[in-house]
């Protein structure tokens, strides 16, 4: 890190989606924490595009993007249903590229998400899944007020087979 | 009920787009009780005959119906990523049209889906969400060994708003 950082962290535009999937690229190479999928980090850039518009005027959906020094280094979403049902659950994923772990992005991009939520009037619930043994993620969530819901077996799998243990945890918006 | 009942189980085919479009519109007409989205249900019916096919192909995804009387009366899925991470874990939704709730077809449609998944070779945890408040259901997942891993608090909400209570129940499949 050089000593000048500057942060700058907001919601992701449509011209964000060319570096939005280059950065996925290298989380998902760099990281075997990944849980989830990164739902539309298949699509082309333009139609990622479009995705990003829908999700800009979306009231429960939220993807932030942070740079440092004007380079995308991590995301983070919220991901809602439109069904009445669930549409207050929101599922929160971070991701950051491992040379920017530990210096505070993580803690910066979840506060923004918890102001966004309680703005949003729509979002009651947060949740997320999170691999038992990422004990640095887990510290950020329940220092947010995360608390553990389950410890599903088998939640995912490492790049060897091997099968681990997921964290359910969520957060009650009022 | 006839006295005379005629019990098809099978896997969905491209054919069956229309009429499963019409049992999803009153299966959600009558029910409270579902919680997941149903994945394809608002497409047209050309574009979920295209969907059922990859599903049909798919090794970790199910679509079944259930027919009586030539009638189709309920559906169970199994629906599973394509990403290695999570590619094992099958999530579970039955739904069957009320007027032939307690007549056996849930758990028929339930030891079809333990018998694919044992002969998948993918799957190796099954996961489901019910609302607390669907004791038939429960007792049902229950029967045929699913656990319960957590109760999701405000995992849905009823039609007036209020929030429910969702269990999320799992059976690892060996």
């Amino acid at each position: 890190m050089s000593e000048a950082v500057d942060v700058v962290i907001r919601e992701a535009i449509p011209d964000d989606a060319r570096e939005l999937l280059q950065l996925s690229r290298q989380v998902s190479i760099e990281t075997e924490y990944l849980v989830m999928d990164e739902t539309g980090m298949d699509l082309t850039p333009e139609m990622l595009a479009m995705h990003l518009e829908n999700l800009y005027e979306s009231a429960n959906n939220l993807l932030l993007v942070a740079f440092v020094n004007d380079q995308l280094v991590g995301n983070a979403s919220v991901k809602s249903s439109q069904e009445h049902r669930v549409a207050h659950i929101g599922e929160v994923g971070i991701s950051i590229l491992k040379e920017f772990w530990g210096i505070g992005l993580g803690s910066l991009l979840m506060e923004e998400i918890l102001y966004w939520a309680q703005e949003s009037q729509v979002i009651r619930r947060l949740e997320l899944t999170v691999q038992a043994q990422n004990e640095r993620a887990i510290h950020l969530y329940e220092k947010v007020g995360f608390k553990l819901e389950a410890t599903m077996a088998r939640g995912a799998r490492d790049n060897q087979g091997a099968f681990l243990d997921v964290h359910l945890m969520s957060l009650m918006i009022d």
